[in-house]
């Protein structure tokens, strides 16, 4: 029989130097000894992409994306050959690839490419010659011109998680610098707790709300392949860590699992716009062409054939999108926007949030006892979020945590 | 018609910052601006590769060869796109290919892979898209594996003159940190000229000799398809530099082009070696097989049967040397070795040195009045070398270039 197959993921602070690369070898090498085949992804050692992207910013001021992504992804080929080298001085044969030996195909789109296939062909070859095959994250290959692309921040675990599917390894284990998913903040709420288990729903809608364990594209791959994803810490080996994997024993689960928050938003209403088809698609298409992420939308009834129409956007993206608005005011026929920077985000999430009778209520409530007001509230199936003052944030977040008890195992 | 195309080669030093980078950008835009088309070869920048190869030891402590290339290879793949990057901020369009993507092939050794093959589709068709083709040098991929490999130290020197050949290139322009070929050493010969041009052949023993303007190997390319190499310094653009080409004029040149010598040098005596078919293999095979690079042989003649076999290495090889021989001894049935690291080699390089009368013995009056005493003589159709003590070497080079009246014109 074959030995079951392991993917591990190492993030840049657990390869920031020489020792600590030595440190992951030793971690491979002991997952190696109990008789494991193992694939192992990288990311680029420490603040490495951070600088390249200094470098290429001194030289020019809006890099073109195809050669920001050829540069880039250097930083990772380097992380690989090193790892696989102290894994050679751990008695351990080892092999690097890169994106493109890996058989990691990606779509044109640079610097966000999506992983469209996986030809393992080459690492299926180290494996059953006995090597544990170490291959750069974050990097991938358009298959017809072999022109380099990445998948953006935190695109290393979505390399992890798409050879894991790919080579139907048992697990995929992500070493990163937390200790893996809490029920909030442990620096905004120090009752937080590390939850043992997460269902990919769950976990999606919290990282897409502000919880920046896991990258959304590789838990979405994760859950269309099935694939086991333990988050732990390369600091603490003895924590257990947080399994993401189908929800279990649905009904019987406490409902609300984490609270998740986000700092840095902004709130842009449009004024006073005639309410008749096409209107939306008039505000948002040019924001959307000019690649801003509006968040959060809400249309306020209708008086008298007018209505406002509020968004939320990044705070990084607010200045793009003040300097787009007067036009598209004018095109609609609305009187004017009004910007607010000072906005945050507080959700809680849970499989069957909105189908359980009161959760919703008990999280106003719990807003409202402590004082913060509501500006805007949207929901999806398993998360509900209120839009609030910046300043509140984090009395909201703990005021949260304990009107669902979180801190209770 | 089509405009004539050039190659460009830009040392680690000439890109060795930010700045750097753009300065050369600027000067391919100008050599652009005047109706060429260009390839670009970047080296690393700076110490790039001194970097990568200090934490492949601090992790590996004799990295393998197949990962160590992987890594280098990084340092060239970083400089291409920063390149392009500038030209792009000159208003020259640009693209970066890495040496897979470049079509530059080579055989599977690494660290010292020679290129088997050029296939520069993708660079024609960038070039016929009217975009500046910047090229990471150094490097090239096996092409049944894909994996990696590095050309030697020097090796983009080699890239840049055997994609000259591919594409028929009307030039390969080499810019480095010195001004060009000199008769000797500047350093050692302050009266040491700048040689306008110089042939294939002559270059090529001059660099076999210590000349390290260029890399042995992107000679011979260039010789072989008649790639004129222009040697120039970055940063005296002004300067004429030398023209590597074919041997113009060749009866009415003078015969003597240039002093050479070399350091770092041992010579290795195995005494009293019973003379018979078979010997000089017994003892150069096994240091061929350990990757030792033996330099000037030299055979005594046979008394009583009995002879001695000389040559010398690189200093850098002795130890390894020495740890072998005294099996090949036994093997033989010599009496010992003797091994001598205070060796320097000094050489005269011309065309037709050897078919001249009196070149050489003018070459052993002027090492004799400079009271050097030789040890060892080696000569090719146009170099001949002499084996002296290290302690004279500088002597000997100046000794030399007056002799042959090499500051002359």
């Amino acid at each position: 029989m074959t030995e079951p197959l392991l993917v591990q993921k190492y993030g840049g602070t657990s390869l920031a130097t020489a020792a600590r690369i030595r440190r992951a070898a030793r971690r491979v090498a002991g997952a190696r000894a109990t008789g494991q085949r193992l694939v192992v992804v990288v990311s680029a050692m420490g603040e490495t992409t951070d600088r390249l992207l200094r470098l290429a910013t001194q030289i020019h001021r809006q890099p073109p994306a195809r050669e920001l992504d050829a540069l880039l992804a250097t930083g990772e080929a380097v992380t690989a050959p090193l790892l696989a080298l102290a894994l050679e001085t751990e008695g351990v044969p080892a092999v690097s690839l890169t994106g493109l030996q890996a058989g990691i195909r990606t779509g044109p789109h640079h610097r966000r490419a999506r992983i469209v296939d996986v030809a393992p062909r080459r690492i299926v070859a180290e494996l059953e010659a006995g090597r544990v095959v170490v291959v750069a994250g974050f990097q991938g290959v358009v298959a017809d011109t072999l022109d380099t692309t990445t998948l953006g921040r935190g695109g290393s675990d979505t390399t992890a998680v798409a050879l894991a599917a790919a080579l139907q390894a048992v697990r995929c284990e992500i070493y990163t610098d937390v200790r893996g998913v809490y029920t909030a903040d442990p620096r905004v709420e120090p009752r937080a707790r590390l939850l043992r288990e997460i269902g990919y729903e769950e976990m999606l809608e919290l990282a897409a709300v502000g919880a920046a364990v896991m990258h959304p594209r590789a838990v979405e791959i994760g859950a269309a392949h099935n694939v086991p994803i333990w988050v732990r810490s390369s600091f603490h080996p003895r924590d257990r860590g947080t399994l993401i994997c189908r929800e279990p024993k649905l009904e019987t689960r406490q409902k609300v699992r984490g609270i998740a928050h986000q700092a840095a938003v902004a709130k842009v209403t449009v004024v006073r716009v005639p309410d008749r088809p096409g209107i939306a698609a008039a505000i948002f298409t040019p924001l959307a062409e000019a690649g801003v992420n509006v968040d959060t939308i809400v249309q306020n009834v209708s008086h008298e054939g007018l209505t406002d129409v509020s968004f939320t956007v990044s705070l990084s993206d607010i200045d793009a999108v003040e300097a787009l608005l007067p036009a598209v005011v004018a095109r609609v026929g609305a009187v004017g926007f009004v910007a607010d920077r000072n906005i945050a985000k507080v959700s809680i999430v849970g499989t069957g949030v909105l189908g359980t009778p009161g959760v919703a209520a008990r999280m106003f409530q719990a807003l409202a006892d402590a004082g913060i007001n509501i500006e805007m509230i949207a929901t999806s199936e398993i998360r509900i979020t209120a839009t609030i003052p910046a300043g509140a944030v984090e009395t909201a977040v703990r005021a949260l945590h304990q009107a669902y008890r979180l801190e209770r195992l």
